[in-house]
């Protein structure tokens, strides 16, 4: 039978990466083009006890139906970590979702008209592109710099085109690893504020700064401007899907409808795991430990290129998060050394997915979080050699 | 600041259901109004042991990010599962999603363009109702009757329009309770492929037939015309939303790139946790035991009506699931009797939500799987002086 389709469907296409991580599945295969948290930071005996905890106590109620918005005690534990922070919130503008993934899906869903302008960085997170792509804006990128996106192209931008939103993550960008100054952030915030574009400020690498300093929540600056998301997955675990929307009153009530429609409600059983998880065990204790790792595994990957790279590779070298952004030099295709380098089994992705109507690009992303620092030095060495092949040096 | 959300958000009410679950809250008040399966059924011990297996046996791939499909193995339970029914379906067939609802939600954004023609059933569950309005279809309504759904009509609205999908609940529906014989599942299939329509069948009350005989999945007619529902929220436990969509494989490739963008995949250690309880525990002991407690229920409601209601107040006497229909005479308003009845707490859902473009209807929706028996005779007493009151008797 032919089936006929949603005219949506036409926009997307089948997942890059998926097909890329069926490669990598190979024992072989050395892997930088997964997203993965380690999992040897995952807290397994404490969620086990937490589990314990949640089933025995109240184990009748916590494997019921529950309510759309998610958990209380969860969202005011959400709340007053924001506050702790600087950010002002209450637990009634938390939503529990499905990952922040589900969160860019719903706010997809209550703001993007066909046809509507968004913006997005260049390069952007992949998962946002899809999300959104369902909905078939016009999508409009805005480059990013070291320092933050460009925000003389962003005013240009606003000036041309009326921008519902700009979906962004200030903090150790996927993919590029990059986080926004603090100057950076004001002066787009007046931009954005100037032109009534609401900030979707994705952070689910925010907690996991192990250089610099601390800049603040664009929500600090824009209010009802912006809304957050929130996620659990790489300071617990992901394998629970437990994020998070913060967003003002009017939005929160298009979200709560949405998310109803969509499944009802998260996963509470999960929720109120996390949520034990989080009263019974120091949480920034936990974080910290991960931050610790995580740079190690940062500076060996940023030591190997060094020592291995061609100098005319550039790179960033990230503050935070899980992820690292090479760009050949122009004119070399990051698909070409693709299909070198995994015939020496080591994977990465190309840049391609992360832009919006661009192709055969000359960029790459790289993650250091799942691999430890022999794996990374040989993944390295062989992707350095790949490189070489490519570029004939 | 004034947000511009999407069209589509425009067609959504705030859920009516919503509202009255809040005055539902109050201990005096007894509610037949959710939709609850009684939580005395849930495994909570068993689901303890299955947590604590999966976590202690390899705790950091269960809290890890999973594949978009879902847990092979759990997809492979299911699948044979279906086989034991006679029911042809293959693990790649199966998608988990985060409950049923999301199941509703996915196919409505693969299928349904604005303005598209889909069928419902009349009444019809609410919540395919709000699911599928975010994508702006034309509704139309077909009537059920005691047997299942008016096939003339059926074939008279296809003749008509162009109809892409027909959503059911062919099983004890919500919010009816009727099932159809099987006669009227051949009759709506032969129908069905005369017109290449999808037939949606959701199936969350299937296996809590306490009375009666089976009937065969409309899939076994209908073959690639069909898509299945499935859930365990009924006969194991709601709260951790594991339900399921088995589609054919080109459906199955546009619902797995749809799932991914909403949420990457469903709760992977709940996934493992539901799987490892299905292969340590007697499902069918489980289910035999939950049939037998909503018998008791069913036939109490059912009993107290008899005694209690009005003659001239119809109702449905359901084989299976937790909800009877009961309907006033002509030209008495439920929403006037949920007014009158809950200042004497007693609640119910009034037929309104279940329809598409029918307001102040004469039905009402009573759930009978979330109140013991004396809780059903005395709320039933109350429901009948309230139905006394309004129709002057």
């Amino acid at each position: 039978m032919h089936y006929e389709f949603a005219e949506r469907m036409n926009h997307i296409q089948k997942s890059f990466i998926r097909e890329i991580l069926k490669v990598t599945v190979d024992p072989q295969v050395i892997s930088f083009a997964g997203g993965l948290p380690n999992p040897t930071t995952f807290p397994v005996e404490e969620i086990q006890k937490a589990a314990q905890k949640v089933l025995s106590e109240n184990g009748n109620n916590v494997l019921q139906y529950s309510t759309t918005e998610g958990y209380l005690p969860l969202r005011e534990y959400i709340a007053n970590r924001y506050m702790k922070k600087g950010i002002q919130v209450k637990p009634e503008e938390i939503l529990i979702t499905n990952g922040s993934q589900q969160g860019i899906d719903l706010l997809g869903k209550i703001f993007i008209n066909r046809g509507d302008n968004i913006l997005i960085e260049r390069p952007g997170y992949l998962g946002a592109i899809q999300a959104f792509s369902i909905f078939e804006p016009e999508f409009h990128a805005v480059p990013l710099l070291e320092d933050g996106i460009d925000t003389d192209y962003l005013e240009e931008i606003l000036e041309a085109y009326r921008c519902k939103l700009f979906y962004a993550v200030p903090n150790f960008q996927n993919p590029s690893g990059i986080a926004y100054t603090e100057q950076k952030r004001k002066r787009a915030a007046d931009i954005l504020k100037k032109h009534r574009t609401v900030f979707i400020e994705d952070d689910p690498y925010g907690e996991l700064r192990f250089m610099g300093e601390d800049a603040p929540s664009m929500r600090t600056y824009l209010d009802e401007h912006a809304v957050l998301l929130g996620s659990f997955s790489k300071i617990i675990a992901p394998g629970m899907r437990i994020g998070w929307i913060c967003a003002k009153k009017d939005i929160m009530d298009k979200l709560i409808v949405a998310k109803q429609a969509s499944d009802l409600h998260t996963n509470y059983f999960s929720q109120r795991v996390v949520y034990r998880y989080l009263v019974d065990n120091d949480i920034d204790f936990h974080i910290e430990k991960i931050r610790k790792l995580y740079k190690e595994q940062r500076d060996c990957m940023v030591h190997m290129i060094e020592k291995y790279f061609p100098k005319e590779i550039k790179y960033t070298k990230p503050q935070g998060g899980m992820f690292l952004w090479v760009t050949l030099p122009e004119g070399f295709s990051s698909l070409k050394l693709f299909d070198i380098a995994i015939k020496d089994n080591v994977a990465f992705v190309p840049g391609d997915p992360f832009y919006v109507n661009e192709y055969d690009t000359n960029t790459l992303r790289l993650n250091y979080s799942n691999s430890n620092e022999s794996t990374i030095e040989e993944g390295i060495k062989r992707l350095s050699k790949a490189i070489h092949q490519l570029i004939g040096q």
